[in-house]
């Protein structure tokens, strides 16, 4: 592992950086204010459109690096050849991080983990109520679920730009981490006593939500500290995920 | 106006008759026990398959009448040729009705009343929702909003089967209806000065949700007597309506 300074900024750097492609969600990017822009990226192969010559026109306002390849390239760096049309943008996410830097920055905190959440709405869904509600951080596993894509960042109607949102590629480690740093895990169980209402919570709060049709895994919730419930009427069992984290996020 | 008791009987019945088709939500509807079944229709042109007599199987030995027709009577009692894949299904919908019978069966109500929801899945979330909260039915225009179908069955997690929904042709009339029979109407605005939360409501309280992205309708909005607003973080300007529903159905 190289811990070099130099190594440990670019992996920062990069850590932040989120490729969207195609060229409506390109454009929308570009248009709003209020996202960062690291690079904008066209194929050599497009044909004269009007659509790609405004994309060059707000990059140059904006001071946007553009850079050109060919159409190989340009599949290697959007990773979808089938839709990216010819057009990518690099998007600093300047709230993306990792557990280090969060816990280091926040000893009060509510963070939504999700453990497997795999439909793009509801991730675009549950950024939308965390960003708007109480969250301090989404916990997100970089395998085994819904990825932030363009459909993500549709659905979350561009509050992704403005959600803390912390990556992992080990779900389970992170949760043990957060508790060897204090944090209490909640899970949601229709056995539970206490009610999502009731609970009182510890300072340092993750509630772990799980997959729509499996909920969450045997070993992340044998780490979990206590479970609640949401109290249902007429025998309903269980809400879309996306449901119960804006009610946690609204509590 | 036919006013005969008859008629009206007929009239009851038939507003609590949903037709569904294809042969996946119809196969569904028919292994849930939960669901009160009226009729099977299969089209004569139908060609020998499993799932056709697996059906036949099932409605022979839960009771239910099997009436064969041809191609476009099948298409005329679906109302969805492109879709019904030759087999239709009439379900009865024990909890729909009307106003008038909800309000001479109930004296303390909340109700969400839905002002032109377009979104299949949106309106199923909102279902599931309520159903499983503190909503004691939804009152939903059958114009120019979306309308129950085999996707929105879906989205609501066969919760649709316990949920009173009121329909209405005049949503404006019937939420006037509501006022006069002592209702109040609560609408969602950023503005308002009052939280969701801190505000106090009436017995026969009715929330009206607006579409999409337009909101509730200027003609329905000043028909409501307070508007109420969620709390947002971050500058987020509005949730989800199904999100928002949520929130109101587990207040």
């Amino acid at each position: 592992m190289n811990d070099s300074p130099e190594y440990l900024a670019k992996k920062a750097f990069f850590d932040k950086v989120l490729t969207i492609y195609g060229r409506n969600a390109v454009m929308e990017a570009l248009k709003d204010e209020d996202v960062t822009i690291h690079k904008l990226h066209l194929s050599k192969s497009n044909k004269d459109a009007s659509v790609l010559e405004q994309m060059k026109k707000i990059a140059s306002k904006r001071g946007i690096e553009v850079q050109y390849h060919d159409k190989s390239s340009l599949s290697r760096i959007s990773k979808n050849a089938k839709q990216d049309q010819g057009v990518a943008l690099d998007i600093i996410l300047e709230h993306f991080g990792d557990e280090k830097d969060f816990i280091s920055k926040n000893t009060n905190y509510r963070i939504i983990a999700l453990d497997g959440v795999t439909n793009p709405q509801n991730l675009g869904m549950i950024i939308r109520s965390c960003a708007a509600g109480n969250i301090d951080a989404i916990l997100l596993p970089t395998k085994g679920a819904a990825q932030i894509s363009p459909l993500v960042i549709k659905a979350s109607v561009g509050t992704l730009f403005k959600m803390p949102i912390i990556k992992t590629s080990n779900l389970k480690e992170t949760l043990k981490h957060f508790r060897k740093e204090g944090a209490s895990l909640y899970t949601l169980s229709s056995h539970a006593d206490k009610s999502y209402k009731e609970q009182t919570y510890s300072e340092k709060t993750i509630f772990v939500l799980g997959n729509e049709s499996e909920g969450v895994s045997p070993a992340i919730e044998r780490l979990c500290n206590a479970s609640i419930a949401i109290p249902m009427q007429r025998g309903v069992e269980s809400l879309n995920v996306a449901v119960t984290a804006s009610l946690l996020a609204f509590l």
